[in-house]
């Protein structure tokens, strides 16, 4: 192998100290919606949220006195690019870092928040990417590559040395792949320290570069993910050896298990998962009686979630479960009608949380008006009382939201 | 005092190894935000999310096996109902949860998740809490009191002795304060094991029974708050003269700060802290003054808020920060000219998420049409940006949301 235990114990001496050792705990919630007996260790709890600070720290802190005045380089719009800002900061070594001229602000502004000098060029990543080795040449800086360097993989490693002094009875770990960083490292860490333990990666079905490269399969690359942070086209040349060494499976994930994953971790873990993060989990829910029984260590990789995405994520799985639904109303067209209505809807025990009255749809005659009442329900049980009881009305309901659309 | 440093030893011994031990970490995120170097214990993290478990443990170790086998009762709707009944059912005590007849499903099947018997009954907690002691009475069951019975205080003194131990640096605990069950017990075993760090209490501006009892003040105490698991009525008879003792200085916190402090939880630390959970940061944001500078420790102590009320936080912070704006535009109601304006928000960099149509206004001409687009945008400069590019259009834009609302 070209990165080895030696490698990860001697990155663990370098970072110790200066990035967190990260909870795990086990997780009977999860345990119980999986059937496996689950460990989770909250990568998520780094200062910059994700597990990206190990290896860049790992690599910074090998630089030599010249390359540090020099500074680094690195390319990234994600948790990289603030893992590699954080700690050159906090070792007074300048950095750049290169983002594509797409990325949104909140990114650029969190980068730049850790001191770091960003610089948008290329209208991808791909792009972006060699901008940046470009760069590093020019100006004498070093590269810091997200996955693809020896040290980067080491310092990943760390996270299955800790996991397996807490909880020596894992036996196996599901760890998200996208470039392949923190998988290789803690595969090579896991099976040095504890032979029999199974390693299982986690991909998105959207970006299945490792599935393909192993299976040999040309599955397309590409698409928007929820899973961000390991939408990576292409495999690391380094990580690729050993993935295929030491690595049993992969399990391709899609958006709809990605969502369920993060929104588990929300509600049953209280704590916060990007889809990439949520990526092991996901796996977990994806392929249920690959796991049921195991004894499994999940890393929650990241949290640098859109708080938008996560509120609409959060909204949408109470749509699921039939806790928030829609319902369309035929009703004349006269005052007071309503009033009557939302008295009903009250008493039934429903909250009330929109109106929506239409008066165009050709169906609805002259003097009639269509209403789409959206409510809060306590399940789907009682969604499914509250359209009986309106149909015994004369309202004839219709189902109008997701919950419904599924059924 | 009526609960010693000794008895809180004790309950740490017995609850060893059946309750987490929490993390603590340091913030700096929270600390950049307040000002003050703060570290935070994540009792949010324990199985059923919140420290209620150390306390109702604590009393359930200590029963007999003739109180064992009768069974307990407990009170509540919230976390010490969660936390009786998980820790009943691993010990094999029968378990009766009272809770009003008012409480939603979703607490009610939690708890019955856990194995207890749920009886509703009585229209307010007061009423359950009567009955309960009434039942405890008649059926020879062990009452197991939220915060006023000295083996559930000196439970919940457990978190100070875990944070001293990790972080005796602490020279300030700011802990939330609703029967007095929690801040009771880690002043005593704070004050016992550090005579010089200072325990302020964050309790509900609406609910300032603590601050009443102690300042001698009648405010009024009622009315809906986020922080439900502190909205209690009346101070404990054992908790107060404890409080009395101990506490310097009860700071009172408002809806907003309890709501902006639960958002600071999630975006900043990735964790979920209900409204109660969130008040001892909600105390720092309300008086930052009087924490600046200084070495403090905030018990993150529960996690479980309701993921709509949640959802809806984050979308109202977007729309205080103007990442979610709304414009009201007039324009000529013919074919096409949603298509242009469509595509200029399109142009300016802005997302439209929701487009509504109204004929009804009566300010509008009868051949125009007012459409509120609501938009995602990068910042507030962003959206003032988009305001402007659209009057120089000629489509007089109104800002007509909650971020414009409070400029």
């Amino acid at each position: 192998m070209t990165v080895t235990l030696a490698d990860i114990e001697a990155a663990r001496r370098a970072i110790a100290g200066h990035v967190v050792r990260t909870p795990m705990l086990p997780a009977p919630k999860l345990s119980a919606l999986t059937g496996a007996s689950v460990r989770v260790k909250y990568e998520n709890m780094q200062v910059t949220n994700s597990f990206k600070e190990r290896g860049a720290l790992n690599k910074l802190a090998a630089l030599g006195a010249a390359e540090r005045a020099r500074g680094v380089i690195a390319m990234s719009a994600g948790n990289h690019a603030q893992a590699v800002a954080y700690h050159a900061a906090r070792l007074g070594i300048p950095a750049t870092i290169v983002m594509p001229v797409t990325t949104p602000f909140v990114k650029i502004e969190a980068t730049q928040a850790y001191g770091a000098e960003v610089v948008l060029e290329g209208e991808s990543l791909t792009e972006a990417q060699a901008r940046a080795e470009a760069s590093a040449r020019e100006r004498g800086l070093t590269f810091v590559h997200p996955y693809d360097d020896p040290l980067v993989v080491a310092g990943q490693g760390t996270i299955a040395l800790e996991m397996l002094e807490e909880a020596p009875e894992l036996d196996m770990l599901v760890i998200p792949i996208g470039g392949g960083g923190l998988i290789a490292g803690n595969a090579v860490a896991a099976r040095a320290k504890k032979p029999t333990i199974e390693i299982i990666g986690a991909e998105a079905a959207l970006y299945p570069s490792f599935w393909n490269a192993l299976n040999g399969e040309h599955r397309p690359v590409g698409g928007p993910t929820l899973a961000e942070g390991i939408a990576v086209k292409n495999v690391g040349v380094l990580t690729l050896p050993i993935v295929r060494a030491l690595v049993s499976e992969i399990v391709l994930v899609d958006e709809a298990h990605l969502e369920r994953a993060v929104n588990a971790y929300l509600t049953l873990q209280k704590t916060m998962a990007e889809g990439a993060g949520a990526a092991g989990l996901a796996a977990m829910l994806a392929k249920p009686e690959r796991f049921r029984g195991r004894k499994v260590g999940l890393i929650l990789c990241g949290g640098n979630i859109d708080p938008r995405i996560l509120a609409s994520i959060m909204v949408r799985e109470l749509e699921r479960e039939n806790r928030i639904v829609s319902f369309r109303l035929t009703i004349p067209d006269r005052p007071g009608v309503l009033g009557v209505i939302a008295t009903r809807f009250g008493q039934l025990g429903a909250n009330i949380l929109e109106v929506e009255h239409s008066r165009l749809f050709l169906d609805v005659p002259a003097k009639g008006v269509t209403i789409d009442v959206t409510v809060e329900t306590r399940d789907a049980a009682h969604a499914d009382e509250i359209a009986r009881a309106l149909a015994a009305d004369g309202y004839r309901p219709q189902r109008i939201d997701a919950g419904a659309a599924m059924e």
